[in-house]
């Protein structure tokens, strides 16, 4: 099959009519955003035996190529709206990577109500490479991450170090419960939570890199310090029982990654919004913290002693 | 020197200041086009050993990089305005490559007139993949490749097959004239002919898989077919030269791509017009063919016999 032949097969139909995609068959699309909405861009990559394990499903890079770009449009509050993909395989890969891709795709964008405007492929050596660059709409304004306040409290959503925790035992290939791997696999991206905070949230961002590394990215935008209470950290119970007989499991927890939860601040007065929106979103919204003046990002354990993140292996400089 | 602080030093100065980039610094970027304008999409990659030699020097990268992006831009009749950039570099690859891509993205952008406004880096195994989405500006309406007419005359611009000749030569280390070397390194994209073609040209596209196979593209989307006379393409003093010597140039001149010259058709009413164009852009823009009725593309040599293309390897189903 030739790359045109597989563009027109798997991919045009994703366009689902977007005039402005020229179903996939000219140079570049066209994007007019409707009047009023402002467009959001982000892209990310999803890479074989980094974003996704070494010989991942087809659909696993789809989700995971999705989902972690659509985490970024939720820490600013926009929805989806258009995408674009780069691929680039393996010479000779065969087509049922390509249907399966294209079909989880198209999952992907019904339940996330946006469509496909262009992209580019390439085969050759190497892992497979996936690139997605995602079109949001934004209206009123966005939330950013510079704008967080000495005296908000800091929260987070869902629970964290879940797909932290379960990378080595899917990579060791240990039997993982489903939902326990669906963190890794498949995150959820907290666009309905991200749109609700605009009109809440001092700050946010998406936990993608780790929590304490992320809440220094935010503090370090913002120009203040946050001190955190580590027993307040949300988990789930697959994390608490690997924390209970395993404390290093705080590493990955603290510093893993992987979360694509949000974490934003908000001042006191708002804590029964937040509480009633929680209730709403059907998600826990945990309050970890407080934002401080200074800089300092101060962590405090269950005696209110303060743990030395300093050796915790992230990038946190 | 972590990736944050690699972001900083040397690829947040590529966003100028433009508010909506946020200085690399947020989870995503906001666009506003101006008024009137519709914003055109296009991106493409550039990968080691695929889109660039092996061992490509870093500015080499970059130069390709922005330059396959706008030859499409060009294509439409669109103009560079904002960018983002998608990094994938080996692990522990020395902070020059960086420097010295940067450095030339910044040379790049200035001479194109364009921003930064995101992207996103990973590092890992094997080759460098780098990708680029470019967001430009569009007044009126868009050159198609759709729309070609039986009778309408077959032009491109530029000599065709230079970079496809130079490229073995380049491989194996063979010494090559700098101005012939710099079509496969440096490609034009044809900018200012795009923007001109809009009230000229009745179809257009960017000659970037080869030539029989892009005009190919065009007749299809058009839904006509082309004649195209052999001894009319436009070459090079360099591959007159290699083709006086070695017929196989054809294949090279024909099919092997990578020119970022665009084609075009236009009614014969327009060719006084597309003299005076070439002449005022300094641009060969020469008449190779005609658009027929039907859907086959015949190529006629001097004796006005025709070619058998589907001798010629490159994909034409």
């Amino acid at each position: 099959v030739t790359e045109r032949a597989r563009i027109a097969r798997y991919f045009a139909p994703l366009t689902a009519g977007e005039a402005g995609s020229f179903s996939l068959t000219d140079d570049a699309a066209i994007l007019t955003p409707p009047a009023g909405q402002q467009l959001v861009i982000t892209t990310d990559s999803v890479i074989e035996n980094i974003h996704v394990l070494a010989h991942a499903s087809a659909a696993q890079f789809a989700r995971k190529l999705v989902r972690r770009n659509l985490s970024d449009l939720a820490a600013m509050g926009a929805r989806p709206w258009r995408y674009s993909i780069n691929l680039h395989t393996p010479r000779g890969l065969a087509d049922d990577w390509f249907a399966e891709f294209a079909a989880t795709l198209a999952e992907e964008q019904a339940h996330f109500n946006m469509v496909l405007i262009g992209g580019d492929s390439t085969s050759g050596d190497g892992a497979i490479h996936t690139t997605m660059t995602c079109f949001g709409l934004l209206e009123g304004t966005a939330l950013r991450r510079n704008s967080a306040q000495a005296g908000d409290d800091l929260y987070v959503s869902g629970t964290l170090g879940d797909a932290a925790l379960a990378l080595p035992m899917l990579q060791h290939g240990q039997p993982v419960p489903e939902d326990f791997a669906a963190r890794y696999h498949m995150p959820e991206p907290r666009l309905a939570l991200g749109h609700a905070l605009k009109t809440i949230a001092t700050a946010a961002l998406d936990i993608s890199d780790g929590l304490l590394q992320d809440i220094a990215q935010l503090c370090r935008a913002s120009a203040v310090g946050a001190t955190l209470l580590r027993d307040d950290i949300p988990l789930s119970d697959e994390a608490r029982s690997i924390l209970a007989v395993d404390a290093t499991a705080w590493d990955f927890i603290l510093g893993g990654g992987d979360d694509y939860e949000l974490a934003f601040t908000a001042p006191p007065e708002k804590r029964a919004e937040i509480a009633a929106l929680a209730m709403q979103l059907n998600l826990p919204l945990t309050r970890i913290g407080i934002v401080t003046e200074g800089d300092e990002i101060q962590l405090l354990d269950e005696y209110g002693e303060q743990v030395d993140i300093g050796k915790i292996g992230w990038e946190y400089a």
